[in-house]
């Protein structure tokens, strides 16, 4: 299915890797090549992509990786992979998409080129990974658009939408199914500063889907609210632990609050809690370079002597979530283990 | 006394009057001339000076104006008068410096010139004005260095204070009296989208006054707040009813929600409360131009084919609000209109 630019933003190119670079999208289109696996961490790191963009950059990563292993030994080759999968988990520590990722593809090589050990065994590997890889992908596409489908049943006919960030895929499959059922919305978007997620990369996605949304900045979501600009508030989550704490982009919080003080339901989208995290303290909040917050698109806006913080996300008590959507259904926040 | 650029960003320069260009400062230091008291107007309107500005900027339009006037007959030039005065209070609606600006500055001329009616009327009316204007301006000054003592006391030795946009004088006269007693501060300063005075106006005079800030966006209140980043919210009002409610730039709001539910104090600092404002239904909310949303000094910031919503002040309800700071001293909001 043809869809938003954003929708397949990280793509094969001969034997490189392209990233859209979400950092300037749409204001410009530039692809960001890879040609090696820690080529794709740099472009990672350094938030060529984000949201679920590190996913399919993962797997691509993968793939990559398993390309440079090929000639080695089966042993050193998968010790190899292994050191690539580290190094992509290591990007970006709050997201569990990249960990998820690179795990399905190194547990899809055990068990075959591993013990087999013959002469075709680097070109086993790369067919191996680059199955698992298209397997991870294809599987993140389809839970997108199961979960884009409970959301959509939360969403009244004309439902005036307040987004945070950038929720990507799930937003894409929540527009998609309203769409397919016949609903109307509207948007309201959070520029979402420093990197201005919404201004660009929320707003760009909805006018492609046929939108004119409403942008505003970050600190205007309280009186927004206030006005009864929007019936409900919608974020992504990049992490949901087990007992209901929503971690996301900074300013969910905000949301949340203000949210809650007027009484509009906030609902947290995320493809399933994480396992791993009984609860925010298990979570690794991940604080970038105060440098970011000092500047606009490249442009420096603060002026001398101040020092920027950057906290790349916050958490929202399971008091403050009115729902949880994951590909399984929604969830009250203090259920949303049962979605496992 | 000398002190920070911006406590002193409005200036005569011969027949003119130039206002330092806060839409860029400090990144650009650059002084905008007006040539005419309609020239003044324009600049209020178009933002090139705000806060505390537009009252300095509307005492030395009504110096302008009486000038235009003086070669009128006193009737005349009364009447010319009086429509510079509401050509100055229609520039920008919310925050009433400017009709006090010029309302004291009109006072002042009835029972002077407009009973001489000699030949030397217009030099009396000019030299009435400037005396009155230059009286206004002193006056906002004592009050401020009041309200800043009043302030201060609000605050503990090592306190670390949150702040959204910029309280100009208001600010100023607070860190003087902290810094006259010998407390230490720390500050954590919203950027403030979009016209970005807390990174630029609000940070670059507290690293004149010797602070180094850390910035935020005004996505992380929230965040800042629950991390226990700051100890104070600080932030001052364009205008507070006689029932307690805050009107201040957009973000507000959303800054005393957070304050609340992280037991943070919020204070405001207002010279007086509004008399004819009983409540918040009595105060214009200015709706500015969505398109400034879009942008970032000068630069587009969003996607094609949306469009920005602005309300440049929000309304906080006086039960999120700790504390207000007149220069008659301390009140809860409740209480406000005591200090009338």
């Amino acid at each position: 299915m043809s869809g938003p630019v954003l929708a397949d933003s990280v793509r094969f190119a001969g034997d490189a890797v392209e990233i859209l670079d979400r950092r300037v999208y749409p204001l410009e289109v530039r692809w960001v090549r890879c040609a090696t696996s820690e080529d794709v961490a740099v472009a990672i790191e350094r938030m060529v992509t984000q949201s679920s963009g590190p996913l399919f950059a993962a797997t691509a990563g993968m793939v990559l990786g398993a390309r440079e292993a090929r000639h080695e030994p089966p042993e050193r080759a998968a010790e190899r992979l292994r050191a690539v999968g580290a190094r992509l988990v290591a990007t970006r520590p709050t997201n569990n998409h990249i960990r998820d990722a690179v795990h399905a593809v190194l547990s899809a090589t055990v068990g075959t080129t591993l013990q087999a050990g013959t002469a075709q065994a680097g070109d086993e590997l790369v067919a191996v990974v680059e199955a698992a890889a298209r397997a991870h992908d294809d599987g993140y596409r389809a839970r997108s658009a199961a979960l884009g489908g409970h959301a959509a049943g939360l969403l009244a006919d004309g439902a005036r939408v307040l987004t945070h960030c950038w929720a990507d895929a799930f937003l894409i499959g929540t527009v998609r199914a309203a769409q397919a059922a016949g609903k109307r919305l509207e948007f309201v978007c959070t520029e979402t500063r420093p990197y201005l997620q919404g201004a660009r990369l929320t707003a760009a996605t909805l006018v492609e889907m046929g939108y004119r949304p409403t942008l505003i900045t970050d600190g205007m979501v309280a009186a927004a609210l206030s006005d009864g600009l929007a019936d409900v508030a919608l974020t992504a989550a990049d992490r949901v632990t087990l007992d209901g704490h929503v971690i996301n982009k900074v300013g969910t919080l905000g949301v949340a609050l203000a949210a809650r003080a007027f009484d509009v339901p906030f609902y947290a989208l995320v493809d399933a809690p994480d396992p791993q995290a009984p609860t925010a303290r298990d979570v690794v909040i991940e604080q970038r370079d105060g440098d970011e917050v000092l500047h606009a698109l490249g442009h420096r806006t603060a002026a001398d002597g101040v020092r920027g913080y950057y906290p790349a996300f916050d958490v929202t008590p399971p008091h403050l979530v009115t729902r949880i959507v994951t590909e399984r259904g929604v969830y009250r926040p203090d259920q949303v283990k049962e979605s496992l």
